[in-house]
């Protein structure tokens, strides 16, 4: 099918990997370096379909795992699919299920035909297969579907590593067979731990299939920002260059920024609506916590240059009554703040690549950004 | 201060004591019977400001107590008062705390000068007497300010009943000497339990004092509907023509409008936000529980005449599903349900009246909304 997804290099920044372009998808066009907010059950947390669209987004990111085990695929199929059960008219990317069975699933046991689980909720037994965890995405009517993959820990036996790679193909394979003609795009996804010779081997295999993108897994997973940066560095640069590039799973902003620069176009994170929610407001200087006392009488917004809704229109000090009330109120400002702040990220990416730029823009954005880390720490 | 407040009858419906009035505050103009939602700690719960001036209120309640001990009055004054804290353009009404140092609070100790408590946050001393329940509420900006009272449990001795009046009737002249040229409208509170007798001769010695309005306390307290109806008969249509009626804390859709039936012009009640977050949403045939399993593959919106977001962009299965995933969308989508139902109540209540039909609607309003009442216990 050729209109499910569409890839469009648009600019190459003169200075460093980094790139622009336009996925097009059956529900709208989204300019990469994009991020995908999460919709681990149905919905962004805290946050309206509508404030998403507001707020720029335009491709969110669903979880299998979640929506099979609640409120069931059929309920979601029921609807004509996710977009209408959740009201969302942009496009959605659904992960395959794999990365939560291996994260959060119970009594997991992986065979050569499928991996057998628990459900983290009720324990009932549960399977996916690579073609049930098709079917379902498909169900679910995504718009880019992740294969099955196993992501080992980072820090399993290379043997280990290898020859879940080399299953990871196998499954990899079988995902593709298994998509409809009216199925949506599908991505394969490279693991191979902190080997880069793996890295290689498997990025080799996987660039060798008919994908519509492709995924660097297994990172952001507790290795560590050294060790990730180190992969996405040798990786980034050598994905195929006229498809898509998906860092999954990453991430704070400097992450996000310093893997646009090794020429990563997509990325999907719970940072910002699960960090809202305990409290940490993204800035320009480095995060601020609301909940401490130096707020409590401060009648400044967070970020005077900011404009959502909670920097429009309320005081630190009142995001941190909230806060501290454990006010719903508290958790959606929180959230459409880190949200519009992700949206703002990426648009001054954007626009540094566009201006050829972004190598400078990157070096002072992180400066910015981590000088606030150090003093977090303090 | 002639602008504090004005009251002006609009219309007295000929089929009963129901009647229309206009409300002027500094903060706009408000037609009653009004509805005013509860803004517990400085946010009503779950809704941004702007959504309730988009659903049409503009009238809320702030708790004194809740706010004094959380963020604590002087940061609420830091900002100008609580308009400006929670972002309301709105009027606000403040209640004087009483009800809830006699209800939340621990190691009450009433005396003739004012009442002592412990904080049911951190169990911190504080103290409340007339005069600081005045000066709390104008350095809050409220625009209607309660006297403070003490709120007997309604099975108390009728000794015990008349005394406490005598008290709050002290108590009710003291803070009118308190409040300031600046500061809000007053109004005083008629207790006196279950009993007639005790209620009438309150009402007559707080009428004859310049209150700005007149409210009924001490109802809704666990008395039962029935006990509560036959005050309400009793007392409406004896309350001061000329000046504003409130029902405190009331109540259930067929609470207000039985009281409206007995000329009450004024009502709040945290029912259309808790049991929303407990997922019980309003409808005109009665309440609908969304966890219900009936609800599991429903597509159908909760009322497809109703204008709310949850009814107009959602199905009952998706608000289930967000209820079962203990979403803060779903508690959202259910508030916002809630109030617009609210909202459209008093829409309706005015209507009625307006056409001098309000007895014969809302004997068949009170129809619908308990059929579904009995089909609910079932």
């Amino acid at each position: 099918m050729e209109d499910r997804l569409s890839f469009r290099l648009i600019h190459q920044d003169q200075s460093c990997p980094a790139r622009n372009g336009e996925l097009t998808t059956p529900r709208g066009v989204v300019s990469t370096p994009v991020f995908m907010p999460v919709g681990t059950v149905g919905t962004v947390k805290a946050i309206d379909p509508e404030e998403l669209t507001a707020m720029g987004y335009g491709l969110i990111l669903g979880n299998t795992y979640h929506l099979m085990l609640r409120p069931g695929t059929q309920v979601v199929k029921d609807h004509g699919g996710l977009h209408n059960f959740m009201g969302w008219p942009g496009a959605i990317l659904t992960d395959s299920g794999g990365y939560q069975v291996f994260s959060l699933a119970a009594l997991r046991k992986i065979s050569e035909e499928k991996v057998t689980f628990r459900s983290h909720i009720d324990g009932l037994a549960c399977e996916l297969s690579p073609e049930s965890a098709i079917d379902i995405q498909q169900d679910l009517g995504s718009n880019i579907m992740m294969v099955l993959d196993e992501c080992p820990p980072h820090d399993a036996e290379k043997q280990y590593h290898s020859d879940s790679m080399a299953r990871t193909t196998r499954w990899a394979r079988r995902c593709l067979e298994a998509r409809s003609p009216q199925g949506g795009a599908l991505f394969g996804i490279v693991q191979g731990g902190m080997h880069l010779d793996l890295r290689k081997q498997h990025l080799e295999e996987l660039a060798a299939l008919p994908f519509d993108g492709l995924a660097l897994g297994g990172l952001s997973v507790g290795e560590g920002p050294e060790q990730m940066d180190r992969i996405v560095a040798a990786m980034g640069p050598t994905m195929p260059e006229n498809r898509p590039r998906y860092l999954m799973g990453v991430g704070l902003p400097q992450d996000i920024i310093r893997a646009v620069g090794h020429g990563i176009d997509m990325f999907d994170c719970v940072v910002p609506t699960r960090n809202a929610r305990n409290g940490q407001l993204f800035t320009w200087d480095g995060p601020i916590q609301i909940r401490h006392a130096i707020h409590t009488r401060d009648t400044e917004p967070v970020d005077p240059n900011c404009a959502c809704p909670a920097c429009r229109r309320f005081s630190r000090a009142y995001l941190r009554h909230l806060y501290q009330a454990n006010e719903i109120l508290g958790v959606r400002l929180n959230t459409l703040h880190n949200l519009t702040f992700y949206a703002e990220l990426m648009g001054r990416i954007r626009k540094a690549i566009a201006a050829d730029d972004y190598d400078r823009w990157s070096q002072a954005a992180l400066h910015r950004l981590e000088g606030l880390e150090i003093e977090k720490k303090v």
